[in-house]
């Protein structure tokens, strides 16, 4: 038996999310399929660091496992590649000890996010941003985004959701990045956990910011209603990507 | 009666080629279908400036049709753009004169072709380039690229079809550009006509001199033997773009 963990990038366009479901092509479904035909068994299970949702993408998603037999590390990651389909990339393989698991040894997360802006949309970038044709002011984003950095009970950023659980979550950073080459803003998240949907949720509150829909300090505000509701939107799942786990 | 010249990019992936079909979903039958709704009829005929293949994107494709009534140039674009899928962007509309069509009055074209190095396909790669994993020696391809410009029979680089044609073309300029950033090849071809297929198979052949599988001066070989089974290779569809057409 050997502990494995592995990195992995996906373009999410034409996965049904991350997690297995029956009767749909997921991206653990694929993994352990893989794997199962490699160890010669229906199927070996993983665990990941966590979900990704339909349409969303990963550039360095991590999974755990118990690999039945030995095999090196190289030699795991060349066979898991040439078994994967092209929207599924295995950029590393390591042995690990066997108490490493994806999710609960994940100490953070960096999450990128990226805004295409122009009044139409690319259709080159429809599969891989999300789209804002409105006017942005880019320093009031800054501003926003300072507010968003630190230890902040987030429920007015988490979708709905029947399970009650601690909200509160600590950023580290939460930058912007002005692509004018691209005519993109491109945001990136690093923290130490994130809710279901909440970058997505932060990302269209801070383009409501910049279009001057909403107060620039309006996040100060929506830490203290605790209110989903009042946090409207959800960007798009196309722009979001998954960047890299910490441990 | 008003005549019109459009200029639309789009993603080749999810269209079954340029040309109409039945039951297929084709760039020219999304643009007919569009423009019949605008003018309240079934479809309006356009002249496409040539085919591409299922797969196959254009940042600069070129449309010419007779729209029945009056309507500004700019009027013409957003409504246009209103009725496009995502995958579909018209760039520009203009009103010409009625002699033009985009096919019989264009003098040149421009294709682009991305080759994506490494080892392992890249996730997000996959439908917007072709893969050549091995070995490339840059300088030998540019060098052979000064054999592709100029008047040459192509009919050794042409798939093959049952209609007789001259298959003499000009190539006034073939450039590779080795970008390293993105560690892509990036190809650019500018002639005054293309054969079918023409562009993939020169890139296939491209590679395979950059390799050293071929001798780099094999195109003034293959021009002379003028049989499409010597130059074997197609690269994939997913890397070509029709960049430009000229008029």
């Amino acid at each position: 038996m050997t502990h494995f963990k592995l990195t992995l990038a996906y373009d999410g366009t034409n996965f049904a999310g991350y997690q297995i479901q029956p009767h749909q092509r997921t991206v653990q479904g694929v993994l352990q399929k893989a794997l199962g035909k490699m160890a010669k068994v229906e199927s070996i299970h993983i665990d990941g660091s966590g979900r990704t949702d339909s349409g969303v993408h990963a550039l360095g998603q991590v999974v755990s496992f118990d690999y039945p037999g030995e095999i090196p590390a190289r030699a795991m990651r060349l066979a898991m590649n040439s078994l994967m389909p092209l929207d599924i990339e295995i950029l590393d393989a390591e042995i690990v000890p066997a108490d490493f698991h994806a999710r609960y040894s994940a100490k953070g997360k960096r999450y990128l996010y990226r805004v295409a802006r122009g009044r139409f949309t690319d259709p080159f970038k429809r599969l891989y941003t999300g789209h804002y044709p409105y006017g942005l002011d880019v320093d009031r984003i800054r501003t926003a985004l300072k507010d968003v950095v630190g230890t902040h009970d987030f429920t007015s950023f988490a979708a709905s959701g029947g399970v009650i659980e601690d909200k509160v979550r600590t950023i580290y950073e939460a930058t912007v990045q002005d692509d004018q080459a691209n005519n993109e803003l491109v945001f990136e998240f690093y923290g130490n956990g994130f809710l279901y949907n909440m970058v997505r949720i932060i990302v269209a509150t801070l383009l409501e910011i910049g279009n001057g829909r909403r107060d620039v300090h309006d996040f100060l505000r929506l830490y203290e209603v605790k209110d989903r509701q009042q946090a409207r939107g959800t960007a798009p799942a196309s722009g979001l990507y998954l960047k890299e786990v910490y441990y």
